[in-house]
């Protein structure tokens, strides 16, 4: 029973740590597409959230087929819980990604970005492709370092979004209107995927040592952008 | 045990109305801040935000802990996980409205919204007004024929959403940069609000029913509003 347990147990977490994989390469590509203006990394992105969202909705089965099943307790009970939890957070951040191709593969060939925006939207891109690749190492892991990493790195993403944001407001910057929305919403999907970051980091942290970070008190997370 | 697990499991579930409750009290409070230029309203949503988000971990903890010592199958299991579920959702739909109300302090006496669209966005407080009693009702009485008129009414906010989007990347309309980011967001917390109602309608058919509307083909919920 135990064995059969453990195998179903290695089997989630080897979905999980795929969407993982998923997510980061989304959101790498999600950048190409955004900073370098390449069509066939956009339709990646796209064609990828679909094999994404299969995953997810797989992983939460297998979770309550484990739940029902086997009954668990302790640091097991706590694994499928954090893992359930993160095939949301992981499907939400495919989501986001595909949002950003979208809009690039919308403006093409030009960027939806405008030029005199482009270089923070590359500094945002840039946190978030090593962010990207801190979740996939901190799943595999269970790497709580990476993971406080991630939570206490969310603030710089939060700083330059909010520069965009002052960007933005000025009557004086000289954009169209379909430019100051793609500005104010792609920044608002980079900013958020940081959140899911920082939740996911949330989530593995709890895994690993069953305290729960989130009841610290955090009341928003990241830049209030409103 | 089984007495006990009943009134455990009622407790959860009541605690669970008691979020949707707030979470409609605050989707209407955001609306009359929004609408009215109400600085008490919009001051209570965001204080409401602190309790909600409270409840909302409290739900969470009572399932973890229902899961780890009663060991629940079948319905049980489904209403245990479905309500975990749920209560991330209301959590978050608590943060968009506050969102809202925040975005409406920020810009008192003032409205953030312009003139122009004002109509446009009482018509989507209108359409959220009804989707949040709906919730409750739905929550408190299971009912999965209020559940699926949420999921099929979702479409409706949508087209108006689409409008303010319309109005916003016409270079012809005179707004401010700060007005123009206002339309965008808030339009973008609106539809998340609707996005939202439809997930837990979704959870509330699967406790209901077992049958899980997710797995239909939707690779996105709401318009593609990038």
């Amino acid at each position: 029973m135990r064995v059969l347990f453990n195998e179903e147990l290695k089997a989630v977490a080897d979905d999980l740590d795929h969407l993982a994989r998923n997510v980061r390469d989304a959101i790498h590509c999600a950048g190409v597409a955004l900073t370098k203006q390449d069509l066939d990394a956009a339709q990646h992105v796209i064609d990828m959230d679909v094999e994404t969202d299969q995953i997810a909705t797989s992983v939460v089965d297998q979770c309550v087929k484990l739940l029902a099943r086997q009954s668990p307790v302790a640091t097991d009970l706590r694994v499928i819980v954090a893992t359930l939890r993160l095939s949301v957070t992981f499907e939400r951040m495919g989501d986001l990604a595909r949002h950003i191709a979208e809009a690039a593969r919308r403006t093409y060939p030009q960027s939806p970005i405008p030029a005199s925006a482009q270089d923070l939207f590359v500094q945002m891109q840039d946190f978030l492709d090593v962010t990207a690749d801190r979740l996939v190492t901190m799943l595999a892991d269970r790497d709580t370092e990476v993971a406080e990493q991630i939570i206490r790195d969310d603030d710089k993403l939060d700083q330059i979004h909010k520069k965009t944001f002052e960007l933005a407001v000025d009557d004086k910057w000289n954009v169209t209107h379909q430019q100051l929305v793609d500005v104010v919403l792609i920044g608002r999907f980079m900013e958020r995927l940081g959140d899911h970051a920082v939740s996911a980091s949330r989530r593995v942290v709890y895994i690993v040592s069953g305290f729960d970070p989130t009841k610290e008190p955090t009341p928003d997370e990241g830049t209030d952008i409103d």
